[in-house]
């Protein structure tokens, strides 16, 4: 309350804009905090094979609002003196306790729009690795257990926090979508360490999440286009599907048309940086377009990448785009972690026994939608099903694209957030140890020479 | 004046932050603009063989409120209804006249603090690309070259302010110290051009240039730090000079005592953008203790380079920061352009015509101020003296940052600041054909071989 009333006195007694060089001060230390924290999460959990972007959103959860109030948000209603990180700064620097409300809002809105720039980045390297050719070789099978692993989880999640848990539409229809996501770069890299990446499972499996990465962003983007409006309506439906479709297929042919235009310009450009600027302009051009049309920015950026992946400039970006991706991805991963508020999901307050309820099943209806779908993979003998539908449980970063902008919509409630973030993470968790168990299992016979290093 | 009326009803009404995707969507717009004129400037810039940076800095300048107002700031008494891009979001999106205000102030705000990271990551860019033992190999010449290449114009400058033109000792100070620059860049750059980087004279101008940097920002920051004080006391002074020298100082032997240790650390870390995240680890921590012991964070983020550039890890790491300094270091010279009001050089006003007298004097002291220095080098025959002192000519972006950092302190008028864009904008013009001039007439004997295309 304190915290809100200074807000208050700040923003009306201070009309000149909060002291710049004590924003930039809270805005690097932030950032040290958050590379710290990502770094320190994705070490550890990379010792024990746990992939990285977890160990990232972990580390945001330590620093968040959840435990050590080092990076917290105002939209939480949290105020200037429950942030560490402001605290530091007034113990280090010149900053009175009034000028800190206006600092505390610059930063966290800087901090923001630099996470949300975050998953803007790796949408836009998602698309740039992906191949619509690869999705057309894999053939129907990739995409049968694409469609059925997006509409399954949705249908069985929404349906059943409607009926059996009476949750509002919107929430639930939320938290269906979140169940539909596959995370294409944890899956491939499991693939990878356990030398499975050219199976056919593999190759199916990759295939369907490269479709499901698509399919995903659309059913995200009409969700979140439907929380805006507030109700669901068929016509706004069948728009919203009709202008992501067209959207997609839009910016792939004009980028198609101008893919030639692209690399002639690139080349015929002498200055540093060319091809990385352009591309970049390209991605947040349609970026801007997806968002002002009520999609999602990350739909535009993750065209942009899929349609500049077709040109002969894609190796070349790919290389460019990692290290820009490497500083700005973790911001997102930790604010989103920092943001979540897993205070809701301790069992000892009788009031979050909803939250866990929820969690757990979401967390049955994530692994058996997906696990289901290795099932429908027809025409081909001697194939391990099993290891198809293991390999989609993965949420990861995906997931958690979801979770994040369900949370900044504010149509879900902390219960059923942190129940979401839950279900991410669990499902991102099991994903590697079950993968190596059902592949062991059917196929004892891994050819030796495989485990030799090279 | 309205556009302060509706700043003030959004502060006062509307408490909660400005709507997140909606400043997001200003933020890429404005990114789109900026990256699109730093290249368009960039481009033509190099096609008639001048430095691309002043193309960003011009480009800067005609989307800012020198022309087409598209790029606005409100620290220059700017409101939401004067910038271009505000109107182009509120025509193209569910932006509401009333919600503009807070949009603006809040995307505003982003975008400074982006082109305050692309500073303190260019600067991070020069230190890693300076050396120490460079400057040791070309001996005392380099250094009486830098000291004598800061002093003279220095001293010139800030006597001849105060005591011709009659100006206040702030800004005085501060238009002598934006003369004691000499950009590294441009000079390397027009050497490399010329096939003369590694002649005596050129390897003295590389190493005086180097020292030049240091000495500039010890220089930058003490006179910073005086301007936020108001006076010039020289305890004062004192302090600084000891403080910057000791942070300097202090930065290095704890980089080379932490050295083998970052070393380690690195090679230990298995996650994605270990490198790049632990280098920027160290050099936000060093911005920030420098911003908040009264420097400037360029000073920190520097001292890292400098640092970092002494480890086995130098090369792979400057490669990672490329594409990075590429996204982040536009944004900043296109905002020192794009808050730039070349109006107050109008001639036409007679209001104006100090601003211009002032430049007229700062050029004739820049250029005179650095020739000079080529006559103190001593112990060497048969050197191209007027070379040397050419080649320091150039503020280039250093300049840049200095017009940028005064501009930011708000010691300046208007037609001071002006005076000094309009000096670094002229000497980064005029030296790359100077240098060539001078170097065709000593030196008639150029080996033919080296203008064949290797």
């Amino acid at each position: 309350m304190e915290g809100i009333f200074l807000f208050l006195a700040a923003t009306t007694t201070d009309i000149e804009p909060a002291d710049s060089s004590l924003v930039l001060a809270a805005v690097l230390l932030s950032l040290t905090v958050i590379y710290f924290a990502s770094k320190l999460g994705g070490e550890l959990c990379l010792r024990i094979n746990l992939p990285p972007v977890l160990g990232e959103l972990l580390g945001g959860v330590i620093i968040g609002v959840s435990a050590l109030k080092l990076l917290i948000f105002p939209s939480g209603g949290a105020g200037v003196d429950d942030s560490l990180i402001m605290s530091f700064l007034q113990a280090t620097s010149s900053l009175t306790p009034e000028a800190g409300a206006g600092v505390f809002t610059a930063a966290s809105e800087v901090i923001s729009v630099l996470s949300e720039l975050g998953v803007i980045i790796l949408l836009f390297e998602i698309g740039l690795e992906s191949n619509l050719q690869e999705l057309i070789k894999v053939g129907p099978q990739a995409a049968v257990v694409a469609v059925v692993g997006v509409a399954a989880p949705f249908l069985a999640g929404t349906l059943g926090l409607v009926y059996l848990f009476g949750l509002p539409v919107i929430p639930a229809v939320f938290a269906g979508a979140a169940l539909t996501a596959t995370s294409i770069g944890i899956t491939a890299k499991v693939l990878a360490e356990i030398d499975r990446l050219s199976s056919t499972e593999g190759q199916i499996i990759i295939g369907a999440a490269v479709l499901d990465d698509i399919l995903g962003i659309i059913v995200l983007a009409v969700v979140a286009s439907l929380v805006k409006t507030g109700e669901v309506q068929i016509s706004q439906v069948v728009y919203l599907i009709i202008s992501a479709s067209a959207f997609v297929v839009g910016a792939i042919a004009l980028g198609r048309f101008l893919g030639p235009f692209y690399v002639k310009l690139v080349n015929g450009m002498k200055t540093r940086g060319q091809l990385l600027l352009v591309s970049l302009i390209f991605a947040f051009v349609l970026a801007y377009i997806a968002q002002v049309i009520q999609l999602e920015a990350i739909l535009g950026s993750f065209a942009a990448g899929l349609v500049l992946a077709e040109t002969e400039k894609r190796s070349q970006l790919e290389e460019q785009v990692i290290p820009v991706a490497d500083i700005f991805v973790p911001i997102f991963f930790v604010c989103v972690g920092a943001k979540t508020d897993l205070g809701v999901l301790n069992p000892a307050i009788p009031s979050n026994r909803e939250g866990l309820i929820i969690a757990s099943f979401l967390i049955v209806v994530a692994i058996v939608g997906k696990v289901i779908t290795g099932f429908t993979v027809f025409g081909k003998e001697n194939i391990n099903r099993l290891a198809v539908g293991v390999g989609m449980i993965p949420r990861g970063e995906v997931g958690l694209v979801f979770a994040g902008v369900g949370s900044a919509s504010g149509a879900l409630s902390p219960s059923t957030n942190a129940a979401i973030i839950m279900m991410v993470i669990l499902t991102t968790f099991l994903a590697p140890p079950l993968l190596r168990v059902v592949f062991k299992e059917q196929n004892v016979d891994v050819k030796p020479q495989a485990k030799i290093p090279e």
